[in-house]
């Protein structure tokens, strides 16, 4: 180990890659400096639903001792303990499934393994990636909630446990945590990377999305989850197209958060970016939250079938008396109107976000709420995931509590790539 | 148990529900008569990959001991082999999982048994639901194919082994297998039947759909898998807006397929239909096999990562080196090229069916074909999977060889219920 390798587990999934691929770093020692790391947090935090250091420890032997497989090559990875793997149990935050194994992994973590990554282990969800909050606490204040669902992955990179971790957000659970960690993240358009093995709220917003420490991180983890080759994002010379988009939400945000993004969009129009403004018709999205509660529960009811059946006591009263009696109640033609309007928004979307790179847009409506009961509102986050845009968080601005904002950017559907080209030019000139 | 139910396993499901709801018949009776059938056919027929006949009557004595729970209360229910269920393995029609167990029920398993339904055991796929073929044979005619992926579940519904069986479709597993074997199918629209719990090739194509006896059993059984009341479907009195549609590839079809659907068409414009003609616009639709291609192949590539990296020696060579290998030679952007067209089309189609109760096509290119090396072509069917429509098959001729011929109904997305009613009055025109 190098000099500066004094705390590997602080480093970023790029700097640590690049650092085992030129043989300056081994995976044994940054997963044992991300087991140490987590042996002194853990009682504070609560990331992890599942940890057994023997079995990440010999992934790690086994990519030291192979040949560099892939970009993310002895790199550790949490995946949210709704992600399958063959050699884990996968509890989905319920105690229904406190015992449960998969005889494969997940497309995810079978994706991770062949590039080299090593699956640290389960980080803590929400009881089936919906509301009821699991044990974990925010990295910088244990009072807060870190987030959720995907809590115990924005945590775990947030507070220097393991530089890379998988998320879902079917509402706002992967991109709110990571405003709230002061992390990056990437939710890809939906249907890029694969849900096999990942369990299943919404087949139609459910979407894997991941954490990481820089762009660099999250690009890096894109290639290997889509199998696509790996390739550097580069800023553009020239800006990049923006739009601010306010959201019919703005007033529920902080002012903190409200005076965060205006001075983003202040310093990039400053480093020479023309911002347009994007609006949301108010005609056509007036009842956009409804819309996604109402396909949310509706699928939810029907794929949480086995639960409902078979261990419904085993359900939190949050889940079973709402989304999912919500859903069982919802008349049919309620859901396919629902649908309907959300394929209406979504091609309003596209047309409207064609010749824009980046809307920038708040990730979250502040800090990182007081309370572990609750894990924060999605209000700034639903929409998009309805509309299968990608969007990507960065850590940007503090708050009054000292704790991150964030700054979401959001990209027309399949246009990531693009998106992340933006994010890099926007990154250097905040930076700046 | 009654006067007329000497062979209750020949019973449509709609009758057999109706005689056990009225006392009139056991669940028990009921699978016995099966597991009688299937004991005495099974050499000739193998549709089977899972059955355990204690397993069954012990569910069908639970049905008989409870009250009444759903429409198809007491009724067996066959499950494709990639189907779920926490009593049974799922092997997925391959030596890598020839042990696979899972600890949950699919959605679907769930739904059937929360409705009172019996699951009989798993049927016969291909491997893994796309081409290199299983050991089921046609019913009628061993040396032909029973049609596939779903074999073993049209072929036990259609050799009087049970009344209903569920099959999933990428491509034409679904319909094509119900038009060889003269029984009811119905792929309700994409995203409507929750597919938790059933493997997935393809997220943004496979559907998951069922086989019965008559248009009453599959509504039965849709009522029941979408968790939505039971309403038997009534023919409106005045003819439904039909459309002929030959598609692209009328030139591959038998001349007594191309024959028996002028045929149904003539008669039903002489029972007082008005029967337009649907013609796919050539520009658009001309490279929509290679469009639906590039999108299962590339989907399947990564959702069969577990598979590829961990048990390549375990495919065969028709997926591995077919699909798979497409899937991964595509770049990223063929896949994004794809999907815009394919949603390009699903937008035409979207408005060429709004005023269409159903569209009347080819289920098949002809009868089974021989041999069982292949299921048969998909040309008839992969468009319509592609755009997410409802698509109906019911038995309608003979071929030259005595096989049957089916007439397949497709209606606009989320217009299932339009579509059956549509369909209830051309059955009862072509009985006539």
């Amino acid at each position: 180990m190098g000099a500066g390798m004094s705390a590997p587990e602080t480093l970023t999934a790029s700097a640590a890659a690049e650092a085992i691929a030129a043989g300056r770093l081994t995976s044994e020692a940054l997963v044992r400096a991300c087991l140490g790391r987590i042996a002194a947090r853990d009682e504070a935090v609560r990331a992890w639903a599942f940890l057994d250091a023997d079995l990440a420890l010999e992934a790690a032997r086994a990519a030291d001792r192979g040949p560099v497989r892939g970009p993310l090559h002895g790199v550790p990875v949490g995946l949210k303990d709704i992600i399958d793997t063959f050699d884990m149990p996968t509890a989905c935050g319920s105690p229904i499934w406190s015992e449960r194994r998969t005889y494969a992994d997940s497309a995810a973590a079978a994706l991770i393994r062949a590039a080299g990554g090593v699956i640290l282990g389960k980080t803590v969800t929400t009881e089936f990636a919906n509301r009821h909050p699991g044990p974990t606490r925010h990295p910088m204040d244990p009072a807060r909630t870190p987030g959720g669902s995907s809590s115990g992955s924005a945590a775990a990179v947030g507070d220097g446990q393991v530089p890379l971790s998988l998320g879902t957000q079917t509402s706002g659970s992967l991109i709110r945590p990571a405003a709230y960690c002061g992390i990056w993240a990437l939710k890809p358009s939906f249907g890029e990377a694969s849900r096999v093995g990942v369990y299943r709220q919404s087949d139609s917003l459910d979407t894997l999305g991941w954490y990481g420490r820089c762009l660099d991180d999250v690009v890096r983890l894109r290639a290997v989850l889509l199998a696509l080759p790996y390739a550097p994002v580069a800023a553009p010379e020239s800006a990049p197209r923006l739009a601010l988009c306010r959201s019919l939400h703005w007033a529920e945000a902080a002012p903190e958060a409200q005076a965060a993004l205006e001075d983003a969009v202040a310093r990039l129009s400053a480093a020479g970016a023309v911002i347009a403004t994007l609006e949301l018709p108010p005609a056509l999205f007036a009842d956009w939250e409804a819309v996604h509660g109402r396909i949310a529960g509706f699928e939810a009811a029907r794929n949480m079938a086995h639960e409902r059946h078979r261990a419904p006591d085993g359900l939190s009263a949050t889940l079973r008396d709402g989304r999912l009696r919500e859903g069982l109640e919802l008349p049919f033609e309620g859901y396919v109107a629902a649908q309907r309007a959300a394929e209406a928004m979504r091609a309003w979307a596209d047309e409207a976000l064609a010749d824009v790179d980046a809307v920038l847009t708040l990730p979250a409506p502040g800090e990182a709420p007081v309370g572990l009961a609750h894990t924060g509102s999605a209000a700034f986050n639903s929409l998009w995931t309805m509309l299968h845009t990608p969007c990507l968080s960065m850590p940007w601005a503090r708050g009054p509590a000292g704790l991150p904002l964030g700054l979401q950017l959001v990209g027309a559907r399949h246009e990531d790539e693009r998106l992340c080209a933006a994010a890099a030019w926007v990154a250097e000139r905040l930076r700046g």
